[in-house]
């Protein structure tokens, strides 16, 4: 278990933060998990941020923490399971059929650049919940290069602060979906040895609006009053106008 | 959606009311289950309750909720899978081996009757997380006859007041587990035709004490730092306080 402490400044808001250091905080998740998954014991390391009381964050100083794994944990192993059959049925990755989907319909959309696209899932459990994918297919976070983690702070910095902005800063989670280590998979013919073809890195964000309550622990679906397409358009307005300033302040 | 009013007090809390009243609201459930699976429509009727804000209830008054669905919720589905997956390796219900187990050891009961008996499951998720089960095999709650309603209100009654007394009134939700509607076990040979056998009724109550955070949501792991044993000796020795002010009472 390690915290990454992302800055000196005890207030500082992870929207908020200036472009280099943020490049920096997402190089040092890449950089940590290719040092852990050196350890053969380690299968995998989650990335996760809680942001606010109500996210149960314990410490108020802006951080990230990283809990590493002897085992895959359960919530990925049911994604990777879906991932492969999907692509024993289709022959394409489930991710990058999502992300075409969204950039087809373009109505869940937040934010997007050259490499990355930020959205509203079309089932999203939580109001104002996001994803956010690179367009391009990779599977595993630790394969990411300096210019893209640089682009990927980038999204990461405006979907926040838009998030912050709209919602008068809510307490959030947010997780990294990246690849089990990798090196428990070429001996073992089903340990998802197609892994590299039908799984796809993304960071999931979910506010902490509403409260997970009898309903949801009892059935394991979810209760969201806001539909997706409603908070994308929420998200986006805000984002063009972050967008904007930022031109202004540059002339 | 139904929601079952409990009583005419603003504040009672469901371990303080009087048995009678009590075993009125568990027939309620029972009642009213058996009602709505009149409709083919609804698979499943979850009854639910949430107490207190922290575990999602919006109204103050003593409330349980139903909420009957047009599919099996995957929560109770995940569940019916791995007792059939029990029954088939071993040709015994899941739930009695463990009643029995529980029974054995005698490190996590809270509370038993005759027929009742609510402990503290050994790999429990929350701190003072418990379940009630009935001692003798039976699969849907709905068959469940009078005597053993007012009897399985007195458990109910006595640990949500253990809990109460023991941690100041905690926020908590239970959620009953029982079987699916049944009139569409005889025709469909894959959906769960054993679970008169490998299915067993039981309330889940989990106090919220501790935040679901960004771990929890990306492992589906849950971190718990009060072992079963340690809560179980803390609930049991409430309730034989409260039972010893009972007799003193009954003088």
């Amino acid at each position: 278990h390690e915290v990454i402490i992302e800055t000196p400044h005890h207030s500082r808001h992870m929207g908020e933060m200036d472009l280099d250091s943020l490049t920096d905080i997402v190089t040092v998740y890449r950089d940590r998990i290719i040092d852990l998954y050196k350890d053969k014991r380690l299968r995998y390391a989650l990335i996760f941020k809680n942001h606010g009381k109500t996210a149960g964050a314990s410490l108020e100083h802006p951080h990230t923490q990283l809990i590493a794994t002897p085992i895959t944990p359960r919530t990925i192993e049911q994604e990777l399971d879906s991932a492969k059959e999907h692509f024993r049925h289709k022959e394409r990755c489930l991710f990058c059929d999502i992300v075409q989907n969204e950039l087809d319909q373009d109505e869940r959309i937040v934010f997007q650049t050259t490499n990355f696209i930020a959205f509203c899932p079309f089932a999203s459990r939580f109001p104002f919940e996001m994803r956010i994918y690179p367009k391009k297919h990779s599977h595993d976070y630790t394969l990411m290069q300096s210019h893209e983690l640089r682009e990927f702070a980038y999204v990461v910095k405006t979907v926040l602060l838009a998030l912050r902005r709209s919602l008068d800063d809510p307490a959030f989670n947010f997780m990294l979906h990246t690849a089990p280590n990798p090196v428990h998979r070429p001996s073992r013919p089903q340990y998802w040895t197609t892994l590299p073809y039908d799984w796809h890195w993304h960071l999931e964000i979910i506010p902490r609006l509403t409260r997970v309550a009898g309903f949801e622990w009892g059935t394991g679906f979810y209760i969201n009053p806001t539909p997706p397409e409603v908070a994308a358009q929420y998200l986006r307005d805000m984002v063009e106008k972050i967008e904007e300033e930022r031109s202004q302040e540059d002339l």
